[in-house]
């Protein structure tokens, strides 16, 4: 455990996105975890919360904690809204739940008990608790209905942007809209409708990615969205030189996700953790094995598996988790360990130790700092 | 066709490489094409030829030209020695390729012709031509005798360092040598097998690629080969914000070989121009079926068919590329078209406009001055 220094003095780092945000770092951290969320915002970042997990309940209880821990400054919530997934025309979300569950072949449930079975996991004693989650029209709403009660600065929104009028009712509440793109076509897409800031992701990031990388992505959504919309670098990006280099490609800050899952103040899975401190950048893949979607996680006899000839293919989202959602806790706890997987970007070859969330904010300034500090002696000549 | 304007006035670009070699930009031009190696290094870069492609005889009258038109600005040949392929151990290069067409299976050669007839591609009539190029030890050894006979600045490897009596003989005629690497691990091995520069190569290249991107692969490499190796970065880099991208990773410079192909110079194929002008970067996928290793192309009916399950899967280098050697001519001038891929990287999309190779040197730069500027901006506040 590292002690957690002061603040590093450092030069101003002022872009569009800290002016309007009165925030002192252009560095967005999105994580699942709301004691993350809060110390990030309080280094001088924005934590965002990623709602995904949490019931319209949980979610109340999980922003009041970062309401009354944040100290005062800024943060954002992070849902999920896809345009496209199996059920948005399947009424509401326990209908959902009860159609999409008779969907699911048998013969994708025998090929996971098999796969469980070989790697030693317990079998399920209990039914499976909450499987859609908040990555359905149906889910994410009433988050977006909750967050707004709180005094947010930022609703994000991973696949695509959200639906218009979820867009004008955050800015009718003054909070700003983001929207992850993979591309400059989506990126155009999102500020058409109503998206502020977009977050071009690449496709070495963690979670849903596309295929084209962070260093030919930002330029080209740089250009394809025009000066008027903020642009934030993601995929990649977890030290001082890459953010360095997310600004020179012309974005106004970064957005890093998967640097905060071994802070201190995450809660990672115990079995996971070791794991992503111990990966190179080589051991992630993009696998389709959790959401049916394309996403990057630790390559792991679950990615394999799935991949596998014996594989019988991947459900559509939100089916394939629907799926594996009363697996994963019993892989977290049981069995040889081998199936334990996360998504997690490349950058997780970076990620070797475990330090306090304020440390990673300041390590990333200095390194920052140090990066344009060579490039001027460079080009001064 | 633009006018070729006036160099940059620019501010100095100085970094160890740029020293070292005695030239203005730290920009290496990676090409097959001799006219576009003698431009860029007229034009204050380094131009380094692929020998790939040219028997002995040829590469010596490719080098005796480019002495004749460089202006005594410095240049580079890059040669392929894998440190493995099928045959190495087969004799000469006589042998070898006698040896390995025996073991073409059958059931390669007729998918191939299946392949082509369906899209109209004329049949043979004449037998295959040089099928091994240069891609064994067997048959780039000889380049690189015929290479150290000319003025060069730069020996580079790809696929691996070149082995340890090249590396010693380049050295001993003041050589530097240079190696491909695509993740940490090979870099450091390359640096003890006595390269000088590493190349490190992100995903989105065009060509031989590992899996990791450019922007978690260059911080990676440079602090594994230590202060005293100098790194260029390579992959996605095609404009100023991806060189200014490279350097604030750490690197001393950039390495750049798909842009070349879409320059007034280049003798790219006929029917690939309009697809590299036309292609986004979404277009590309990385591909075993051009030379039995991974690598970056077009995404064509061609690397399509090679992964549908028709498919016989991929042969090993070199005998992929020997099973396809007498197709890849009459694919570029008969048939439907959809078959005609070629090698690129992710920055196609970025490549709409045939300029002349000075053009896109100073394009680079005044981009890159200007990413600086605003990176100045952005931290003094």
């Amino acid at each position: 455990m590292q002690f957690c220094s002061d603040p590093p003095r450092v030069e101003t780092v002022r872009t569009r996105v800290t002016e309007q945000f009165g925030i002192e770092y252009p560095i967005f951290a999105f994580s699942h975890c709301r004691d993350v969320v809060a110390a990030v915002s309080r280094a001088g970042g924005m934590g965002v919360l990623g709602a995904l997990y949490f019931t319209p309940e949980e979610l109340e209880l999980e922003l009041k904690w970062i309401d009354e821990h944040v100290g005062g400054k800024p943060y954002g919530v992070d849902v999920v809204m896809p345009a496209k997934y199996e059920g948005a025309d399947l009424g509401d979300a326990e209908e959902l739940v009860g159609k999409l569950q008779g969907m699911i072949p048998a013969e994708h449930r025998q090929f996971l008990e098999n796969l469980l079975e070989e790697h030693g996991v317990e079998p399920s004693t209990e039914s499976a608790g909450r499987v859609l989650l908040g990555w359905t029209d149906q889910t994410a709403r009433p988050q977006v209905e909750i967050a707004l009660k709180h005094p947010i600065a930022l609703l994000a929104s991973a696949l695509g942007p959200p639906p218009a009028d979820v867009a004008e009712l955050a800015h009718q509440h003054g909070v700003k809209v983001g929207g992850l793109a993979s591309n400059a076509r989506h990126a155009r897409k999102q500020v058409e409708a109503g998206v502020d800031i977009i977050i071009a992701q690449g496709t070495e990031a963690g979670g849903h990615t596309g295929d084209v990388s962070t260093m030919v992505l930002i330029p080209e959504v740089v250009d394809a969205v025009g000066e008027d919309t903020i642009v934030l670098a993601a995929g990649g990006i977890g030290r001082g030189r890459q953010m360095a280099a997310g600004l020179a490609l012309g974005a106004d800050g970064v957005w890093t996700g998967s640097i905060w899952l071994t802070v201190d103040e995450a809660d990672t899975p115990e079995r996971a953790l070791p794991k992503l401190l111990a990966a190179t950048s080589r051991d992630t893949v993009r696998s389709r094995a959790w959401t049916g979607k394309p996403a990057r996680f630790l390559k792991t006899a679950w990615t394999e598996a799935w991949e596998s000839e014996k594989s019988p293919g991947y459900l559509p989202m939100p089916m394939q988790f629907m799926l594996i959602a009363d697996a994963l806790p019993r892989i977290a706890r049981s069995g040889d360990g081998e199936l334990v997987t996360f998504p997690v970007g490349q950058i997780v070859g970076s990620m070797n130790q475990v330090k306090p969330a304020a440390q990673v904010v300041y390590d990333l300034i200095e390194e920052y700092v140090e990066s344009i500090e060579r490039l001027n002696t460079i080009t001064e000549g």
